[in-house]
């Protein structure tokens, strides 16, 4: 099949403007949906996985014929890696050996996984805080697969899923933040009074759970940490997004606030590593992707901020996806050795940041 | 004494172009002389040290009548401050109490100290490597203070001096050597593999000493290392200078094929450390003084095998002198606290290699 071959990739959503976009990186809806009469995943007997992806690759091509459906088995390695890191599919989709697949638009604003822990994980994404159009965009997707499906469901539990945490709605929201002032410790101060140590605790007693990007429960890489919903069983969506919108503007002034406070008390330190960051973004040779995280996430902020000016923060976004393994070794159409990504890397980030990259 | 208010401050002769600069950054030679029928200076008795600094005083302006004199308890600690820095007299001359001047030449080759560890340090500098010149220099300056002067000597020991490690011919050569490749150590390489731990060893055999620009013995701040004679007595001065100069194109070469083999072999890594050293010294607006030399000896490095043009190496000497505590606040023209001297050392460093310092 030759459109499994040369796929269409999904958009780099991430490179469009949004709302909120000083503090809000992006934000995301997922569904847990499980079809009746299947088991669940983890207990597929024999064939039942080819017989169900089978089943939802026709499904969803009848739902959205623009749709690309991949089946993972037949993808290769380097492309589930470009979608993983474009938050196509999963990290544990990519890995799994047993029929499983993915259909996803052109623009990357929406995926659909089947096989995943749930027969179906229905997800929808948009730059910055729009949680209102995902949730009409979800919603819309949701009911058209659910009038040729039938899910999982009882009137007492709601929707039926493979983790109990997930039962009820199956709705989980996550925001990403990108808070480099609630981090911000300054130099001599005591251990655990930075803000973002603050929001961890506000946002237990809510049930929310705060993360970094890549699962760190401390100071995150690069200072971005997702917000989300944790338990949905017994809880209307409405009420697991209400609290997510309750939240949010709270941590948002926080953040502006002391962005603010640190501009008028700590000018210079924060113009200091707001141009080293520039400075070494521009010149390296080499780069580590932790570093460029970090590097990027102070650009951020100066772009945020106005202390720089010329870079957007759709440039940084494309950046933070086009810099990961995956990206790199499809541009250069090559397996890299770390040593070689990294040296990659830092021509990508020169290129794009000076306008050179015609990409 | 409005000479004494406003005295010329002894030239930047380090900014100038000398032999062998690709390696070897300056040159020093010093003679330890003492005055016969004084007391050395650790027995001074009563009034002894106010009379030798006149009388001296007195010999320095009859041999050279354009040297600039001045009596170091009348000069403003500031001035001291940036005498030290440009090497004119050392850090134990300043901080002394007791009577004790410095006369120097307006290029700032030429010095000496009066009532410093020995009566008279006679003191000369070049950019590069010229010892011959500096040898006829400082003998010039010896011999005319001589037919003025009864040294202390004895035709068995030869010029008596307060330490007896300088007794004999008096004379100390120093060479700065700028040693990143010989210092360079790649990443996983045994610790003490480096070249410059041979060059350490060997120099020790021949009864040189190398040192850190401010005395380390291990890898020094910004790989700058001072290579010197140690023991006179006993030996003419011709010999202390020959061991010398039979160590220095050993070691000079030696720099030279680690330099081209680091280019051959890990040319990335170099033109990273290179690149981003100009980019943070030409974006940073807080530095230290330890940052800021690490980061000036990878840039000379760049320099020298041209990764980098438009900036000279003189402008880099100017630079590691002109950052300096003393400097920066003789330029302020108020005394600045260590965090504010790091402001002003950024802007130093950025406005003088970006071109926008009329200085």
């Amino acid at each position: 099949m030759s459109d499994e071959r040369d796929p269409p990739l999904p958009g780099l959503w991430l490179a469009e403007e949004g709302p909120e976009q000083d503090v809000v990186v992006s934000s995301r809806m997922r569904l847990a949906r499980n079809v009746d009469g299947y088991h669940f995943r983890s207990r597929f007997r024999d064939g039942e996985g080819e017989r169900l992806e089978q089943y939802l690759h026709g499904v969803l091509t009848e739902v959205d014929p623009s749709f690309t459906y991949l089946s993972l088995a037949d993808t290769p390695q380097t492309l589930c890696e470009v979608l993983f890191e474009r938050h196509i599919v999963s990290q544990e989709h990519v890995t799994a050996q047993h029929p499983r697949g993915v259909a996803y638009t052109n623009d990357g604003t929406t995926s659909v996984m089947v096989n995943e822990e749930d027969h179906l994980r229905i997800q929808v994404f948009g730059p910055g805080l729009d949680l209102e159009t995902l949730v009409a965009n979800v919603d819309d997707l949701d009911d058209r697969i659910g009038e040729r499906v039938d899910y999982s469901f009882t009137p007492r539990h709601g929707y039926l899923t493979s983790c109990p945490t997930n039962t009820g709605t199956g709705l989980r929201v996550s925001v990403m933040l990108h808070l480099p002032a609630l981090s911000y410790r300054p130099d001599n101060s005591r251990p655990g009074t930075q803000g973002i140590v603050k929001v961890h605790n506000a946002a237990q007693k809510l049930g929310l759970a705060v993360r970094g990007m890549h699962g760190e429960s401390s100071r995150a890489e690069g200072d971005f940490y997702q917000i989300s919903n944790q338990v949905t069983l017994g809880r209307p969506s409405s009420q697991a997004i209400g609290d997510l919108l309750d939240a949010l503007p709270q941590v948002l002034l926080y953040e502006r606030e002391i962005r603010a406070a640190l501009l008028k008390d700590d000018r210079t330190r924060i113009e200091d590593t707001v141009w080293r960051a520039w400075a070494v973004l521009t010149n390296a040779r080499q780069i580590t992707s932790a570093e460029a995280l970090s590097l990027l996430s102070s650009l951020r902020l100066g772009v945020c901020v106005e202390m720089i000016d010329g870079v957007g923060l759709g440039t940084i976004h494309r950046l933070m996806i086009a810099m990961r393994p995956g990206h790199l070794q499809r541009r250069a159409g090559s397996e890299l050795k770390p040593e070689d990504r990294d040296i990659v890397r830092a021509t990508l980030i020169r290129d794009t940041l000076l306008g050179t990259d015609g990409n």
